[in-house]
């Protein structure tokens, strides 16, 4: 496959002290030789030279630091130069321009990661782990994102895809044999085989849900009368935590009221406005207003007013009805004010005042638990991507049919067939199978420049 | 001189394919080998090496591009290091952190320059056109800023500061002599190498409101009653010419409603208002209204409508007033829609149809050598800095009361004196002379990373 050199600026669109424009492909060097005042071919790959920039029209532009990548030792596996130039829009626009006079092409969204698993620098989940972590806001998300760009999850993937293999080798060399009514797959061991795997495909696309909220932020919605102390448990709970990137636009897809920090995890308030202000109606209404809002949330927390009798008694009755409605959902109830109040604590609440901030932690440990309690972070695949769960699902289904096939006696032909099909979605997280659709897809999710 | 090891983001804030983080100190390599896969010390200076980066607590942040300089080939002339990682904020955080932990101090704004001004990298003049080149938003400054870091003014300065040595030299062996009353320096002589420095200082002082309309954008108002014709003109002048960053806030110091890039300098737009909205007002009361936007502008276009003798003789009544009141304003009078009229043209004005594009490049020309024709831009230093300009004047003073001494038979004492104090502020420019406030103030205007 022959590439085009492209270019692009890698660094952020903004005033700062450096930019950097980055060139891939195989007259890279031979490109950047034209405009700069030194001759790369005299010099070896990972290396950086200080030198003069010039337009194509030879104007000086910039005294830049040029980083030369021989090819199969770069970012995407072509030879590559790095422009590191002054921060201004203004030269770096310039730098390009001159690029696209002598012979380079734009870069489209994400066409370096794309090349770099072109070139086998990457599988297809290692690439879009690149575009994860460079939006990471939270110790979790960036851990998760990491780990999938190291390849674990890929590694995971092909020990059960090889396991398959395995299936399908035995299962196929009957179909060989097929005049002869022959069995080299011992059934039961074969069945054994397919649950072990579908499991492990099931828990894996399970674990999107908190992979997912650890990505875009865990859902919280915290309810609750006025004067139960609401404003002041955010306050305690914000303290020092807040979300480190919470203030910069687009790093987040919707907008956010709060963000939290707690253990590493980014948990986003979701505006349940609708109970705060609207108080009379509230009380008449009870909770109904607000389940729009508490559909959206991973986590409930319905706080308590443990100085009033009537409001224990209401929120009790909250948790109950929600936890009915919503079985998926992690539903607390939160006794307030436990400085003023002789009430003695509940098994099936955690007690706390916001105000003298007595037992937060309690409660911060719950709030993570919550949503980390079922997976082992540290050790198990935890996937982020909906893609990637997609495709695991339709693995498990695949994997189904075969398990329903051997359980009923079906041709070993249909059970290949089912096998394979269980294969293609394994392979399709890591591009294994690549169909061009999937690649377009993937890589135009990525800014130019990545 | 000992300085710590410093560090800071050098790319902007926000989301990129790569951020920058970049160390300078004695112990740039050691504090980077704590937290680096690789030995660093294995290594030569300008080489690049991918590597993993780790927490203080030995955590895995990413893997990186790490860049190395050796102390005396690296832009703050120290050792130096280049962390080279996904442009993640969160990442980006956590490596400054680590470093932080390890050893490194958070530089201060414009630290980075300031070393390479201490180390005798570049000369203050150099520095504070690392800054400028930064926020370079168009062709004309870019060149200014670029020559300044280049070190042409320097370089003249040089030049001149020389010649008075020489000056200052010949009366200072007089003094030496002084009961012998001798003259070694030539009076005549003297007093015409004191009127040639001046002069050319003088020049350059000038050339400041050049520099800063340059560096800033020229302010320019189109004075216009309505229906003449403003709103098309002022799209036709827009056209496919509008600058390239007027959307990206904090480059420009001031709100700017629009600005236009014509033949490579930026013209910024004031807003008349005043004279566009209140229309039957201006009729009234003329221009006075918008007298305190004219005073902003640089270059004034007075709009008439040529098929209106009214409009003809109003505009021309404007004209001449504001030429009165402003002499040193670039003031003309522009006659539009020429397509519907038969007025033939008038020589003190440029006529135009901004309907139909007509005779706009002529105008185009006319604004751009309204601020250009004064000075060769090519080949003469342009000061585009305020402190520059203000150092120019007090040398220009100095050198006034040296000429006055040598008028008036002053002894040689005095007349050195004023030669010294002459010399000291062009010395000031690039740092010759180096007061501490000095330094302090021009740097803590840097953004921190530079």
């Amino acid at each position: 496959m022959e590439l085009d050199t492209i270019c692009a600026l890698a660094t952020p669109n903004g005033i700062g002290a450096i930019g950097i424009i980055r060139l891939s492909g195989d007259k890279s060097w031979e490109i950047t030789n034209k405009l700069f005042s030194k001759d790369l071919q005299c010099f070896h790959s990972h290396t950086l030279h200080f030198g003069k920039f010039y337009s194509e029209k030879e104007v000086l532009l910039d005294e830049v630091l040029v980083s030369i990548f021989e090819s199969g030792r770069s970012f995407t596996g072509e030879e590559s130069v790095e422009i590191s130039c002054h921060g201004s829009l203004f030269i770096q626009e310039k730098i390009i321009t001159a690029l696209l006079h002598v012979g380079c092409r734009m870069a489209l969204p994400g066409e370096f990661t794309q090349r770099a698993f072109l070139n086998g620098k990457l599988d297809l989940s290692q690439a879009e782990a690149v575009a994860d972590l460079i939006a990471s806001q939270s110790k979790s998300s960036h851990e998760l994102a990491l780990n999938q760009l190291r390849g674990n999850f890929s590694t995971e993937l092909k020990d059960l895809r090889e396991q398959l293999i395995h299936f399908a080798s035995l299962i196929e060399l009957e179909l060989d044999f097929a005049e002869e009514d022959v069995e080299f797959a011992d059934r039961t061991e074969l069945k054994a085989l397919v649950t072990k795997v579908h499991q492990k495909v099931m828990r894996m696309a399970a674990s999107f849900e908190l992979g997912n909220a650890i990505k875009n932020g865990v859902p919280v919605a915290i309810v609750g009368a006025p004067n139960t102390g609401k404003s002041t448990l955010l306050n305690q709970l914000l303290g020092e935590n807040r979300a480190i990137v919470s203030d910069i636009a687009g790093t987040t897809r919707d907008v956010i009221e709060e963000t939290i920090n707690i253990g590493g995890i980014l948990f986003r308030l979701i505006d349940t406005a609708g109970i705060r202000e609207g108080a009379e109606e509230i009380e008449v209404m009870g909770i109904e207003r607000s389940k729009e809002k508490i559909r959206q949330a991973t986590v409930v927390l319905c706080l308590a007013d443990a100085t009033s009798d009537e409001s224990m008694e209401q929120v009790e009755n909250w948790v109950n009805e929600l936890s009915g409605e919503f079985p998926s959902k992690k539903i607390a109830m939160i006794v307030n004010k436990m400085d003023l109040s002789q009430q003695t604590a509940m098994i099936s609440a955690i007690a706390i005042s916001a105000k003298e901030g007595q037992n937060i932690e309690t409660l911060k440990t719950w709030i993570t638990d919550s949503v980390t309690s079922n997976f082992d972070m540290a050790n198990e695949t935890i996937v982020t991507n909906a893609r990637h769960q997609s495709a695991l699902l339709k693995t498990a289904e695949a994997l189904e049919k075969a398990n329903f096939g051997l359980e009923n006696g079906i041709t070993a032909d249909f059970i290949a067939m089912d096998i394979r099909q269980a294969m293609h979605w394994l392979g399709s997280i890591t591009g294994q199978i690549s169909e061009d659709e999937l690649l377009a897809n993937i890589f135009s999710k990525f800014c130019i420049g990545k």
